[in-house]
């Protein structure tokens, strides 16, 4: 395979960086992950991501690689590779990963959001393979969103596009971390959920829930009591999705994508959560626009971020 | 002005079919109105727009018409031409109006939804010249939108975009005539905005309002009596706008457009509403991308649809 190609993709996390060498096929040969030292400032973050490309270099061995991918969190100018104001990186401000790692490494950078790289990811190798155009919502902590036109990534013309999380779904609702009110992250990222879900639970004294509730509260508890067949669990997941739903309907009136695919660590609660999306993505879409909606489960989990990094090159 | 060309741009509405000749600066030299006779079926207003494109083309005398534009009502297919169910006209269906039109006239004709031939106008000859990428609101009887995407209407994959009417700032909302509940068009359209206010007026009889509603309420009486000073109605106007950010907002947030441009008859009553607008929309959209937000008006009044029209051409 000759004329295969191969490229880098690294997830830079507030924890962790991981790499991965992947192949055309979103095929991953191999992985590497060192810690970030995100609150050493950003050339200890440098040196870790250098490290995880040399590593994944030497592995490569004769294969020839097109590129790095770098995935990161915060704001990212994809012309310039500025990454700027991670949260939870220390004295970062605004930082030159893009030309900084390719004078370093001699190899062509692209940087991207977190969120759009597992958007390009989903539609590369996932889910939205055999979708040109769909919304990609990651659904974790808080809520972020990647727009796929026509197979590529829609930034807007500012590079801001896809801040689905912060679409207030109720103008005079729940107040958001943002500054704003009625963002549909404030009622389902992950925190917020927890947070009232355990409160509601103490007029639900026999959900079944209550027996997962030592420590936080995780979707994945809600989730497996909902698979028990707890009604106040299968109806905060349903409402959970409804809530979603309302602000994708928001996309849809639009934007006139039809096609979700929703991915992050909550979205995993499963099949309760995408039938409720659904039905009130339906309700909520003007009449004309209704046709083909379909809401799908992200296919690519956790390789999501390297995987999406890598398309950028490949 | 050998070189010079022209289009002729038609604007069919449910009561009359609006026809113009226009040049490539959006001058319009010559005008053509008749009934549309909307009543009487497709055959009936296919007749009235050629024989309003006739009478321009006669006043065209030697010069060269590119081709003509309609700007229709109703849900169209920009591909084909066709143009399904607009409101107001009877036993129409689905009318494959540009075909049937470029036959019978002899020139290349293009169909656009008359919300997007209306954004395009603004584009080419009106508020939006000098700004790529912007969000168009036309605010009537109803609430409809138009994208422009790098000077071009955005339709979206399946081309029904722009329908920011019908986006919810309330789940739980009014309902609304779409069968949604909280579409900011049930807030705001001419006739749920009167409805609502008249109903608030009996609680302020004292309003400057009071002397206007001899017979229904006209956006334009809010407006002149907010002028007047009167605060029942700056706070109704204030409030309008507020709901139309919160539609917006989620637009921005969607697409980081930043640009806001607004038309339509209630458009008009002025300066309470575009503040309003603009300090919502700030407010309601994530930090990132509030930078350069503004809303302005439209620039082409009741001319927007025949220029857009026309524009399609040009």
């Amino acid at each position: 395979m000759a004329n295969s190609s191969y490229a880098i993709g690294i997830d830079l996390g507030g924890t962790t960086v991981k790499g991965a060498l992947v192949d055309r096929k979103g095929n991953i040969l191999e992985t590497f992950k060192v810690p970030s030292f995100a609150d050493e400032g950003p050339d200890a973050v440098l040196n870790q991501i250098k490290s995880t490309i040399k590593s994944l270099m030497s592995h490569a061995r004769s294969k020839k690689i097109k590129g790095v991918g770098i995935a990161a969190a915060g704001i990212v100018d994809q012309k310039t590779g500025v990454v700027k104001s991670p949260p939870n990186f220390k004295n970062w401000g605004s930082v030159p990963v893009g030309s900084i790692l390719t004078q370093s490494i001699g190899l062509p950078v692209l940087v991207e959001n977190d969120a759009n790289a597992a958007a390009i990811a989903e539609a590369k190798f996932g889910s939205g393979k055999n979708f040109p155009d769909f919304l990609f919502i990651i659904w974790g902590t808080g809520v972020g969103g990647g727009i796929i036109l026509d197979g590529k990534i829609f930034h807007g013309p500012y590079g801001g596009a896809g801040e689905v999380g912060h679409i207030s779904i109720d103008y005079n609702g729940v107040p958001c971390k943002c500054g704003s009110r009625g963002c549909v992250e404030a009622y389902i990222g992950q925190k917020y959920l927890s947070k009232r879900v355990a409160k509601e639970l103490l007029k639900h004294p026999k959900s079944k829930l209550t027996k997962y509730i030592d420590g936080e509260l995780e979707p994945l508890h809600i989730s497996l009591a909902a698979e028990e067949g707890d009604e106040f669990s299968k109806k905060v997941l349903i409402e959970a999705g409804n809530y979603l739903g309302y602000a994708i309907a928001g996309v849809m009136n639009t934007m006139d994508l039809r096609v979700t695919i929703i991915g992050g660590g909550v979205s995993a609660v499963g099949k309760f959560v995408y039938k409720a999306i659904q039905t009130t993505v339906k309700n909520y879409v003007l009449t004309p626009l209704k046709d083909g909606i379909i809401v799908l489960p992200a296919a690519l989990g956790n390789d999501a971020g390297v995987l999406g990094a890598a398309g950028l090159i490949l």
